[in-house]
């Protein structure tokens, strides 16, 4: 297991499902950063269960600062939050050991972890180890804002209802309220009924979620190898369920011409600016100045209430699988501020090598 | 610059197009390894310029085993493998040294290297770079051979031509001959047309790569952070043109409800399987023994002849670039053995990691 | 800040010295391990105070596994180990804030961080955070030894009383019951009164300790950068008071001739071995099979009693500055365990490099 | 093998002693580094054989730059620099492949990579890889030169031959020029004399090497892991023949009291200093602004041409191994400049990573 992402920036993550603590070290924060437990607890809450799509599991999730933190500033020193878990059943796990869930980590954990791996609620592979992320966003988003960087993520498509482009401007101010992230009510309510109807069958649904980040100054990202879009997607793709990470026009630009796809070069107050932004903000690995625009394509919940085919481990006979416990119908609404928090752990990890942020925050 | 990617078998790539040598060092592979310089250059010549879709610039390309290699034999030291340059003609660059072109990396890199970078032929942003993945790749593969893991990347869309999918066979008996890589020769013969309309009219292509390795144990990547599929994005993003990568199923995943996208789980020849494969043979960050299927969306060659919009960044007035240079109408078919490449040098860094691959080999 | 060590077997320390939790994150630890709370204890209980030498400050120290053991078994997942403090009195330190310490880092600390690091006890740079590496060695001297290494520290010098060369079976015999852990009682009982005449006087006192390690195998070592040496230097020199490090015959080699200070290479019991060891078991950055031996250098306790010049930042006046807090008069007998368990984590990481440690243990 | 140092500014070592080349590629080098190839030939020539203590072997050293530097200046990619092997004479290691030089890597290199390593003139363990080191070094240098930051080492002790205390006037002005770069023309030649004497017996001489760097910024070094002296350990085991690493008062310091090690703190010129310099100029793994002192131990040169025990490893029978090759007495006059560039590399990527370097120097 590597439980360590960034290089300047390094979040190590901890923590099982059904375990005593989820949580994160943060390394290489700079000190001397206001910041409140408040804060940080309004970004855990974001990740809360209780919108439409969200399993009646209780989860919360409420913050503890380890180190790091004292009398509201950072220190230097290694940061460490964490939630406790409360409310574990793990009864429904138990019986099913030896049947690994279809969709799920179960099968590939127990043959790379020799049976070792603690299985109760998904252990490690479970999306409640996202709360480490979201406290280190938490801490990430603050340090950018003194660099004018903000980040907004909202639920673009679900369940099949896409929901139309939006503007920066759509996106801050309609999808943060919305329950569903989406930046447009009318998609949003075709959703929560995609969403109702997905539930009444016991299946589960995915979707696209779409990150944008604002205020980044031109030159961010390491190329050849450390480059901005190739740290993102490592980090979405540190997200359980994350199937496909696209950049600008993404995988349409594929089927543009040059002429189409290349963004005019232009001069918009004194600066140098961009036509269009197929790019995505991101051009040779860095970043151009343009926001940065990322869409993260998420599969539906493995964890659904129809019986699936699986085998026994023990007797290598075929069985028929019914998942009982409390899941999502579709982890979007949850998973946006999760996406937020990786694209902005990984732009301060960049940020901080480009010292473009200090090793001090006055 | 960061110019390293693995953790256990590490790749150092450096030059620049224009420059004395492109090339890469590899710590950490095995001593032992069997592998001769026309193995090496059979991979690079798979990279030259010269099918339909390619500049006319030779490139040679010829292999130079600086280190780590005697007698046809790895030697557990470093190895360095290069090519030299020749047949520069910077003489076109030179002139627009102040005019960032669109969809290039001039202007960022202007800005993050203080206008010393080497602009020539896209410095350090070339797709000349590749040419040492590809020496690294030829090692990687190698490796992997060893352990039966296999590698093939065919091409499935180029100018809005999508070929019809592909099975295994079809892309390792019809795509590997085929000028484009691509494992249907109708289609590829549709694209060739597509790709002489868009050099007539002085424009350029993008277009899809599928790569598939098969033989892959079950137990390759380490979650949280070094997921396989992180990590092969990452990798996928380091190939200069890259705007997405899905796996499996991917993007279309999102639009499927649980039901439909989980794989079950079987018994197949004794032993576990899968009756599909949506999951491209990753859950979890973690292979599952299937076919590991990964698509890369590549976009238009941003070089082309028609005139674009840019600035002249010592007088800050806009310009009408042409662009001259010699330049591949669409990368995709010389892009193949890169992906390949960068498939299998991160697949050898998760095989030692997970000690199948071991450390000498007999 | 830079609060992770080791590439495979990756230990993340946190914690201040009056903060709530001393802890360790613990990555690529094998899944398996079967390791009890109680053995991981009785090494923290190895550093605690209460010999002759060490502070009156009570420090329970008392376990908490967080994550990544469940049934006394390693799982595959973080292992996050910590203890809560206990008894803090950070009353003496709140006064001398603007005065930094001679000997202690917090002058270059309060420049480094901007004065927003946590002073109190020495905050970071407190002796305490070792407590964490006691916890991560616990588990790295478990896993070595299910491959027959074994690591044993003692104290050769203390206060310039140095005691006679021991042999491997008087450290692991005498050694470990003795308080000042030196394997020579008449030298540990001048020892003792050393320390009592120090602290009479309220000054303090270094010394040296030696570590062994045996049971090594031939090839533990990366070079040319990550030497076995090399490694293990870097890993003593986190330890508070660390000032030199040396191996085999270390700094008297320099004085030898070549012809007296290269080892033989013999055949012992049918195996290659060595007629002396003026190497220590390392050669070229590579365990050559002989027991490993190091040498650390500790200097006296920085805090001591006897009044000292240094200067208030605030004003920039020179004051006399009396330290009043409750210290050890020499860490030594304290950083016997500490030293043992930085080598473990070291030899562990090399080890898993190696593949001499399997992924899962069985 | 792991041949990479360094976490901003990435040295690789690559090349074999019998090879075709021996170089460095350096990765995050700041753009705009005005340097010449004269400059880099300057301390490559340094490191040449040819004083009283060398072989008669040629080396010629001379420098290809081959990415990264245009005109003179760096260019923000990676930096490759390299020697071409010539006069090189292989007859006499082919005698001896299957039986281990005492003192060498031989036998440890031999077991670790299966047979397969190159054993000619040493391979990969050869004291000339270090002219990689040199050459990233002579880049370091230049670049620390821009914040004041000057590096010099000595030869403190040779052949048990000691050198007074220098001052640094005295390092920089006759150390340099001296053959032996010994601060003391006394000491010198009796130095030479006994290099003579254990030239005449066929044996050979260590030493013991200090290097200064004044003019480092307060807040150097990354603990509690990548602290600044436990980084130059490490980096000074990577040299050939290093047995022992102290800083200031080093191994002495730990026969010292508290109230005599303990610098004092004091205003000097307004600002704060230090009343003596035990420490070596770092605290807490933190430079204090004080001159940075460290010695190095290094073992006799293990090739004699007395001759020595060791094993025909085929046969496994003893054997009495006489080595004809050309080899320097000691290694000492040549290995000062490969210390203080490991110095310099070691400082920059902190002095990058504190941000007192920046990106692109103008």
């Amino acid at each position: 297991m590597s439980n360590t992402f960034g290089k300047s920036f390094c979040i190590t993550s901890f923590g099982e499902s059904h375990g005593h603590m989820i949580g994160v070290v943060i390394s290489g924060c700079p000190a001397g950063l206001e910041i409140s437990p408040e804060e940080i607890q309004a970004e855990l809450d974001r990740r809360k269960p209780g919108g439409p799509s969200s399993t009646t599991r209780r989860e919360d999730d409420s913050l503890q600062i380890i180190s790091g933190i004292t009398g509201n500033r950072t220190t230097g020193a290694p940061i460490t939050l964490a939630v406790t878990s409360h409310d574990i059943d793990s009864s429904a796990y138990a019986k099913i050991s030896s049947i690994p869930r279809p969709g799920h980590a179960d099968y590939c954990a127990r043959i790379k972890y020799g049976g070792f791996s603690d299985q109760r609620g998904g252990g490690r592979f479970s999306g409640r180890i996202t709360a480490g992320f979201v406290m280190a966003g938490a801490i990430a988003k603050k340090l950018l804002s003194k660099s004018g960087v903000c980040i907004a993520a909202h639920t673009t498509e679900l369940g099949r209802i896409q929901a139309p482009n939006a503007t920066w401007e759509e996106i801050i101010t309609t999808s943060r309220p919305n329950e569903l992230s989406c930046a447009n009510e009318a998609a949003a309510s075709n959703m929560i009924e995609a969403i109702n109807k997905a539930r009444n069958k016991g299946d589960s649904l995915g979707g696209i979620i779409e990150v944008w980040a604002t205020g980044i100054p031109v030159g961010l990202g390491e190329p050849v190898f450390d480059t901005l879009d190739g740290e993102l997607a490592k980090a979405f793709f540190a997200v359980p369920g994350v199937k496909g990470v696209e950049f600008g026009a993404g995988f349409a630009s594929s089927r543009l011409n040059g002429s189409q796809n290349n963004d005019a070069i232009i001069v918009r107050d004194g600066e140098i600016s961009f036509s269009s932004n197929n790019a995505g903000g991101v051009l040779g690995g860095i970043s151009n100045g343009m926001p940065l625009i990322a869409r993260v394509a998420i599969k539906p919940t493995p964890s659904i209430g129809i019986p699936q085919d699986s085998v026994d481990l023990n007797t290598m006979q075929p069985v028929r699988l019914e998942i009982k416990g409390r899941h999502d119908v579709c982890i979007l609404p949850r998973a946006v501020v999760v996406i937020e928090s990786m694209t902005a752990v990984t732009l301060v990890d960049f940020a901080i090598r480009a010292q473009i942020i200090p090793g001090v925050i006055k």
